[in-house]
């Protein structure tokens, strides 16, 4: 504050024309004041306003100026307002200099050259009909897509496909407006009963994508819920940390997958106060799984809501593929009694329609008053245009699809496992895991990327490098996820490409890290793998080992179920087709 | 704080314990320095840990545990933490009350009840074949939608159907991935390259919807541009608000279309300071039209960049559907000079795919570093999954069919003219505006609402209420937005039950409103009557006016343009079929 305002502000007229807050006002006040020498703004000089009025201050008139109606919003028009304008004679433009937006622009992207961390994106064309191909810009230029999420192929089933074209034939390209308003329809009411009943909770509810729909949750809950506390574990996807950002409430990171940590943290809560606890299942750069049992106890205890992302699970775990929560109780759910199970306990479940389910698209799962209090007060719901009739009514297909077979997941998990066997056997580093994810480390961004690159341009293998903020600086890496369409050809394919590229750039091998120690799991001696979250038993292989032990098969455990797996889903795409 | 840690923060042995702090630590160290019976929590009782070491405080020892690594992230699995759970003995569950989060829910609803605010969707499901008509649950009940932003019919239009058509047998139903993981393509590429082509920026950015677009773009210039002020129109859309809020930048809050407000506040900032002016060119619940060449004028002369959404604005206005900027060079533009135009000087221009051009997501256009630092930084671009490539590829459909032919959004301004004079002739309260709105006035939530059902039940009209929170407490209106496809036994209909209702409710008329002096506009005396923003000659009106005289066409001008402009829009869609 200036001299002058001090001054200013303790004059018994000044004083209010200031306490007005009205700069504009203010400044006219003060150059009539002082004879437009000496202003807030010097540089505004001899304000014009008002030169017929005597030349001390006018605070009433300042407020009267104030609390003027605007001239009516509906009737303004840019002719009426320039004649305002040029009554009222606003000040000269400001000679200071101005500041740079370009150059700001220019700055943030070449700090992001600089890191390695600014994005190239690859033209990758999936074609539906030669899954998991795609064309690059060429059309006739084939690549194989081995980094997508579109994990069970969905994108291309012909239920979904049909569906779709039936329900754009009919019903047209878009909703046409927000859900209020004419975008309600009978694929988002048909759509969120399905999802309720996946996940067996009262209710659901769609959003343009499942970043819209844990940030406007979380923001919604974690700002309207009395003194919230949202506990979140560390390695939290983006739209759960903006969506407690944007709710204003306190957060409280707590270390990934760590129970006691999270109980430490709990306890030292008030009980009475309302506490979210924000999780995944799946986390999906690593592949690690959330302990989602230890987390309902600790929420029962503590009186906590839990908050379940299964975004990267959805359609690929439990027997109707409403993710890992209902994995954990797959006897119970695969015989219909929801009931007390770890999916039960957990109050609300997000997902997303655009990976398993090959859609697009994001949701929320739980009580029937939960949903409708975010419906109600969640603007990122409320302010947005509803999606499309056909995508509403392809992602219920594929949902219904996956709740009636098991075979695209189990194929998958197959082929995850054959997957990490090859490069296991191959020396090349996967950093371990219990899900379908296969993280392969590089360490280095620079690397990851030419690696990603040599993939694609001398092997024609599409897996996009996964860098620094998305992991951290170290631990960049190749994320390699296979489908039921990565047969055979595709994998040996792969694994010949990695250790081929391996060399070249010489990147680091399990061995080489077991021998400086190991580092995130790679190589660590004494570490026992984790095991996988689908068992040799849910996967069928038991059974066949035993056919084997009986004398059938020659192929080996693995590739026999394989091969099996393989001709039912074929079976299941003809059949559909 | 109680008595007992403020003792304890002056002890030199427990204030290193306290320092640490780790609540689970503090409340046994207390525990135990304290023979467990006045805990901070004095109803965690007799903590068990750590019994076989001395009852001192053992403050290292909390250190120790704090800085002792996680559980190996990857490996973590419930039955390790489990065992590591029970090794530690946490404390028992708190017995004071849990917060009631049913009951919070159950209260919010209570409160959006009571005060009119709760909402209610329609069920209805729009017919591509029957536009505007679309069926209600039953299929064989048919109403006359009157108010969706599918304001052209291009979620109809054959030419957007049959691309998506041909991309959904293609590429599938999903991107199945973010934009850099898998979900880039030539869609997302030429989708882009239309919508920069359209706006003549040099580059464009597609997001899931124009809320997502608008909140990260404006989140993140606000968050990352230091010391960022951002003004806001008073009446901006709910999703800047949002984006301005995440930015965490200080906010003005001008007044609306108020230009001279605008730049008090402007002329108040340090010139030196970024500064962005985020207003829109139609506002939707109104019809208001923001006055961009004024702003653009102030935006040079103080130093800040324009952001303007043209959400409810492209292609409905300009040569080629660009929006109001557009409109406001309009001989220039369809000329094919945009430089130096008022859409020229725009930084930022906002826009969806979602309304006037039938699909769903949302878009900026700018200069090309600006895009590339949204593309690189905004986490609601960067971690979601693409749009589908058939909804992308069915935008830039509808985008460039849309650049080519201007009769859709004539024949729209014609239909919304001709609703305008029809209800000013019924004396029903349309609030002026120079727009395709038609926001008739009811002024109470309740009978809005009445009205609303009532001319869905009784009419088979579907025009929903808007009510607060979207305008003021007593300016509830009837938002009704007529498109190409409703033509005059629409309207008759739709004017004959506006008029019945009317009556029925006892809603006051224009002619009532004027008699207390008016209200926002409608029946204000000495009013005049805002100039559409589409002028007689832009829409050919002239033209026939000097047939008409010369003797020809027994319509009158606007009947007879309406006849002409419909058989060619006929024309169009049957050869595009």
């Amino acid at each position: 504050m200036s001299n002058l305002q001090v001054t200013a502000r303790r004059c018994p007229i000044m004083g209010k024309a200031l306490a007005v807050q009205s700069s504009r006002g203010l400044n006219a006040a003060l150059a009539e004041a002082y004879g437009g020498a000496r202003g807030y703004h010097a540089k505004v000089g001899r304000a014009k306003l008002h030169t017929s009025r005597p030349k001390e201050a006018q605070p009433v008139e300042f407020a009267r100026l104030r609390s003027e109606p605007a001239p009516y919003p509906h009737a303004a028009k840019p002719a009426v307002t320039r004649t305002q304008e040029q009554q009222t004679r606003p000040p000269p433009a400001p000679k200071a200099a101005k500041f740079d937006y370009e150059g700001f622009y220019h700055n943030e992207l070449d700090k992001k050259h600089k890191d390695k961390s600014y994005r190239y994106f690859n033209n990758i064309n999936r074609l539906a009909k030669e899954f998991p191909r795609a064309h690059m810009s060429a059309k006739d230029e084939r690549v194989t897509v081995w980094c997508s999420n579109d994990y069970l192929g969905m994108g291309r089933n012909p239920h979904v496909l049909k569906t779709m074209h039936e329900t754009l034939d009919m019903y047209g390209a878009g909703a046409g407006g927000t859900r209020n308003i004419s975008g309600h329809n009978q694929h988002a009411m048909g759509l969120e009963q399905t999802i309720a009943k996946l996940h067996s909770k009262e209710a659901a509810l769609v959003f343009s994508s499942c970043y819209v729909a844990n940030d406007a949750t979380l923001a919604t809950l974690g700002s309207k819920l009395p003194d919230c506390v949202i506990l979140s574990d560390s390695m939290n996807h983006a739209s759960m940390i903006q969506g407690i950002r944007h709710s204003g409430a306190k957060k409280v990171v707590f270390k990934h997958n760590d129970l006691a940590d999270l109980e430490a943290k709990l306890a030292s809560l008030p009980p009475g106060v309302p506490k979210i606890i924000a999780f995944e299942s799946v986390y999906s750069m690593c592949g690690s799984i959330g302990p989602i049992e230890g987390i309902c106890d600790l929420a029962d205890k503590y009186g906590a809501i839990t908050f379940l992302d299964e975004v990267h699970a959805v359609g690929m775990y439990g027997p109707q593929g409403a993710g890992v929560a209902e994995h954990l109780d797959y006897e119970a759910h695969a015989a219909g009694r929801p009931e007390g199970t770890v999916q039960d306990r957990v109050d609300i479940i997000t997902g997303t329609l655009g990976k398993a389910y090959g859609c697009v698209g994001g949701y929320i799962a739980g009580s029937a008053k939960m949903v409708d209090t975010i419906r109600s007060l969640a603007p990122g719901f409320i302010f947005t245009t509803s999606l499309p009739p056909a995508t509403m009514a392809g992602a219920k297909t594929a949902i219904e699809y996956q709740m009636a077979y098991q075979g695209d997941r189990r194929l998958q998990q197959l082929h995850t496992r054959a997957v990490k066997d090859a490069l296991s056997a191959k020396d090349i580093p996967v950093i371990p895991n219990p899900s379908h994810i296969i993280p392969v480390l590089v360490g280095n961004a620079e690397v990851a990327r030419q690696a990603s690159d040599m993939l694609l341009n001398d092997h024609g293998i599409y897996v996009q490098a996964i860098n620094y903020p998305t992991v951290p600086v170290g631990q960049e890496r190749l994320r390699i996820t296979p489908t039921p369409g990565h047969v055979r050809e595709y994998r040996d394919h792969l694994v010949q490409a990695l250790d081929s590229v391996w060399n070249q750039l010489g990147i680091q091998r399990t061995s080489e890290r077991a021998a400086q120690g190991g580092f995130i799991g790679v190589g660590e001696a004494g570490k026992e793998e984790p095991e996988p979250l689908w068992t040799d038993k849910q996967l069928g292989l038991d059974e066949v080992l035993e056919e084997m032990q009986a004398g059938q098969g020659a192929l080996g455990v693995l590739e026999t179920v394989l091969e099996n797996e393989r001709k039912q889903v074929a079976q299941a795409v003809s059949a559909a087709a």
